[in-house]
């Protein structure tokens, strides 16, 4: 991992248990379980995802994910009511956004590059690797998951990593702008699904009997 | 894999997907929301046996599996108002209960030919073939689980497990015939269910208080 | 594994499946979703831990874990109006208490000896083997999880796994003795728990709204 890639990472880390935290506060949740939770949103999506590829699990390594998540865990509880506030609050759903896009690539190159079923699972364990985390926090705080939740989130999240395992397949010489703009392109989408407050229309959703 | 277990995993996946899209339609889920869970239940059984048998997931070795859930999710999605009609869903029903039959025995057989703890892990990883993925479906969509529902699902296709694991140690020259038999009588017990809709007799059911 | 851990686990393993039985009886469960539940209660933690080690599952080694679990759920089953009298449950929390204790330190022991990224990852791990099983029980019984409960159960059990990689890391040659410390830390802790009915204070938990 390089240098540039490592601090966008703890950046990703960061923003992820910030959220994770702020999603579960308003259920009445002790700090113990503040504290796994934000872990595991932050580091949950990267552990399945290296669990499925057979691959050392990545906070085995680096374990300062570990202590990024917990230490931005412990800061929301305690601040808890700053980031509560709607204007902090959107700021941080912003760039948890950044960590989504960030790690989908993360994931779906880690992939590309062991070779893994591609050309199809590079995209699922990028998609795992951005929202496996999120999705593990709600079960295990018996919150409604994402996938229920008609958020424009994991779509561009998915479209994202489609179109960067199309630029490795087809234009293996621009993978360095390629990421780039994949990742510009996830969280651009992220961005106007929470300032207009896009979600998924109607036509796209089942009738609910 | 032979060239008829390899069509009939198909067939079995297609089933999967279908009645797992179907399970769920009735919530209001979105298309994503939709192709993500039939995914899921189409080959999340496998992948958590893989994973505990530490072998290499199956769908990076034949990611054929996971295009096949990805289009049967798709037109489910599509043509639901035809596979929710009462009479095509029950087909629907029997196909997925040919699929359980057809993993469970598949499942056991990996682990068997792995070596894997014999003999209760064999039978264990069969039911995790057969079942999981519909539990990891149903856990993500805020369903209850077949675990709780009284349903005869995971009964016929563990005493399948047994059966077929007790031909493999006693009668080693019949395992062809063998796990067509156990795969039969799974399925003739899963259809047995459906067509009178049977269910687990209350004795063997704990009390609520 | 020595000859004492051997039989301590087994102990710890029947109380898991006992209490974990015990903990979904009253949401009338059938007799097969018991097993399976009481199963995943009592190997479900060790299990996991041993997924993210990258180890052989420990019941593919030593499948008397699963009989024990198999034996002690039934035996639940039968006898639930026995275990399910104040008095004998208290006692049952008590042993519970005894194999939460043995298998986090049993679980930060098996990290810390595969070098698996410490300091850090092998607390993660003890408590993962100590309350995975659990957690796991309860998602799929649809269950309020261990970790939205204010129990005071997690927290002594990341208490006794920091004392002891604390121990390991500072006082090697003390290890025998600080690993049965630890133990009787968190039984201890559990214990008072359990007696005193002690919860996590309210200072701790974030604000329902």
């Amino acid at each position: 991992m390089d240098t540039l890639g490592f601090w966008v990472g703890i950046v990703a880390t960061i923003a992820f248990a910030v959220t994770g935290v702020l999603a579960i506060a308003d259920r009445g949740v002790d700090l113990f379980g503040v504290l796994v939770l934000g872990i595991i949103t932050a580091i949950g999506g990267g552990t399945v995802r290296d669990l499925i590829l057979g691959a050392p699990i990545f906070w085995a390594e680096f374990p300062v994910y570990v202590w990024v998540a917990l230490g931005a865990s412990i800061f929301t509880f305690v601040a808890e009511s700053f980031f509560s506030q709607p204007q902090i609050y959107r700021w941080m759903l912003y760039i948890d956004g950044f960590g989504a896009a960030l790690f989908a690539i993360q994931g779906a190159d880690k992939a590309w590059n062991l070779h893994f079923g591609y050309p199809v699972a590079p995209v699922i364990l990028g998609v795992i690797t951005a929202i496996g985390g999120g999705l593990l926090r709600d079960i295990l705080a018996g919150r409604k998951t994402l996938l229920m939740s008609h958020e424009l989130y994991a779509i561009p999240v998915t479209l994202g990593c489609i179109m960067y395992i199309l630029i490795l397949n087809f234009l293996p010489l621009y993978v360095y702008e390629g990421s780039i703009v994949c990742m510009l392109s996830i969280f651009g989408l992220r961005v106007a699904a929470i300032y207009w407050d896009l979600r998924v229309p109607g036509i796209f959703i089942t009738k609910r009997r």
